[in-house]
């Protein structure tokens, strides 16, 4: 799996140097990454000045181009948030809203959105509950703008009902946690070695344009 | 794609012969896989005598057993719903519950869930609001027992906000319903084929036990 | 608080005698609501012969209507059910749909719907995630039929992520459940009895008939 | 109803003086509100320096102290926001998570949280589709940190499934929407007279000594 590029996109709301919970489960499926021969870049998104909106640059020193730029290099997407409310955290919203800006970036031949032929996956970390509602959010966006999802591509943790303590605190040897993370990282990286070698043949034009013809 | 098979379970709360809106949008999957040479099967759950539960088989004249055994002859599996209140169909839960039940019968010598190697796909109708909700589920809930999710995988349609017409009556002639359609077909049978050729090769029983070392 | 009654529709997927973790949870409402002079009525509703379908009398002995007639002889309505894949048991998507039923039978003078005036609440057990998405969408579900939400009006226990044990096994003693629990019945006692106190007097029928004229 | 305030927390995307479609649903809330002898605020989050984090006050600079000021001096608190890949939009996630810092301040009495006898309701807009979500996590929220919930106290407008005009541009007209934002301030004001009259008595910090007594 020579070349292949994992990017984690951690949405924390703590800016650096404070500790993630996120980055902490992050870092395993990098570490697993790296047995199998994938480089990750992980991006702490908060670090960044990433403005609020929907296109791909919303200039004023908007730093989303660049880490866009990272995410359009490389094979696997994984998007990393804590949650919130049961909801995925607003840092993770605004991610998800700067990537739906590609929609409007699609090949012009294929139609492809930009992502097609990538992999995407999720990982999440929290207290006490909305695990399946943010990896079912966000994986289902991915599809929308390109990404394949494995089998699998899903890692979190989460403690027992009500506040408590965190994954720092307890999570680590947390079974259930480090298998996902484990399937996570081996089904993603076959995958993407999969896509890489077989590109997504499907041309989004000529199937839009006959679906207009249909809808007469 | 020779030999490649999709199985719809239509989800529908009506029972034959009361016309299902959810059916009128199968029908147009089913033509598209037609055109590229796929055989496909449309199951109405509630024809049958499908019990409440979480088993693969819960006795008493139940049917699941005989729709689970055409899922797994199947290459792609379409979890097709109406929406009530927001949420997937009642019929739609209890066949992702009897899904689940699969979980106990990995495979001996991979650990793989049964539908491991399949694609998932997901078509839904409504009224009004409440696709995305359903789609996301569903499609994470398929990847949780073993489906890859393509590209744009699902298609569904819904009316404006609040009690309207339905797809029978209004639908058939939405673009973006008829487009997605087609994207679904396209990139679930090639994925399909992809996948019948490239067996996922991860070994869930060697990570499981990787994952309990760490965790000690 | 004399003469309030509380009904609960327990969406166990097991018949009895089979034990119900959600029943385990529900008996600390009861009990608290027996300390404030209200009656508990308990339902299991998969022990009925309650049909799938969205109108309030299926027919061929379904035995919904004599369910729905406690329901509206209650003041205070809680929905309890169990987590299956992230989402509300099937017997509880079920339940909501009959509910909707309702929708049909407004007061003919105020338009209002069958449950105005009543109080809502959720109760829930799950293994492990998913209980913020089951309470958000049936507590406002809840809403549209006509029932008010107290403030912390639900109570769930989850354990930690993954497969794990039960409510029964090991939620008992969760400090979060216990008090939960008690403010859900505190709170929706006291509500129950200020609205019954109160009855709501907006006149949806009138409300209507001005945004049909405003919508010109 | 003399003397009741309204604030709406406007969570669109976008900043003045660019049009919102929700602060255009938000006018006709005013509108009620107004005929009612309710004094509405409404404030564009976006227009503000909101600071990213979960406590009440994140510092240097941070004006969500003021914004939350008005929220604790009113007696209604709306919601409203626009809907992105199907979820609530990155400012309305920031504001809920800022919402959720006022957990800590509780009352040293009662221990209820801030926003104890207010009402909460929800505004929505969207081109297709997720409204029910997105009200069902926003709702539900609010009934954590203190709100209660009337019947009918959402009110949205998303168009037909996929991209398509916005509510400013086909929406004003919509029925559905009109009605619902008459029965949401109707509802809500009467509810918040209510309250004011009938402040909820529950003492939560007794009801946690109990449950851990109970729990022991």
């Amino acid at each position: 799996m020579n070349n292949l590029k994992a990017i984690f996109l951690n949405c924390t709301l703590k800016e650096s140097p404070t500790k993630s919970n996120t980055d902490a489960l992050i870092q395993k499926a990098v570490d697993e990454y790296e047995k199998l021969g994938i480089e990750s870049t992980v991006i702490r998104v908060v670090d960044y000045n990433v403005a609020t909106g929907i296109s791909s640059d919303e200039g004023n020193g908007d730093q989303w181009p660049e880490i866009y730029k990272q995410v359009l290099a490389s094979n696997i997407l994984v998007i990393a948030t804590p949650i919130w409310f049961g909801v995925r955290g607003s840092v993770c919203q605004k991610v998800m809203e700067r990537l739906s800006g590609g929609y409007d970036e699609a090949d012009p031949e294929t139609g492809q959105f930009p992502l097609y032929g990538k992999v995407g996956a999720c990982i999440v970390t929290g207290n006490e509950d909305g695990a399946h509602d943010v990896c079912s959010n966000t994986l289902f966006n991915l599809t929308h703008i390109g990404c394949t999802i494995a089998p699998n591509s899903d890692s979190y943790w989460v403690g027992e009902a009500g506040p408590g303590p965190s994954y720092l605190e307890i999570g680590q040897k947390s079974v259930y946690a480090n298998k996902t993370v484990r399937y996570l990282a081996h089904n993603t990286a076959w995958m993407a070695n999969l896509l890489s070698n077989n590109p997504i043949p499907t041309n989004l034009k000529e199937l839009e344009a006959d679906a207009k013809q249909a809808s007469k």
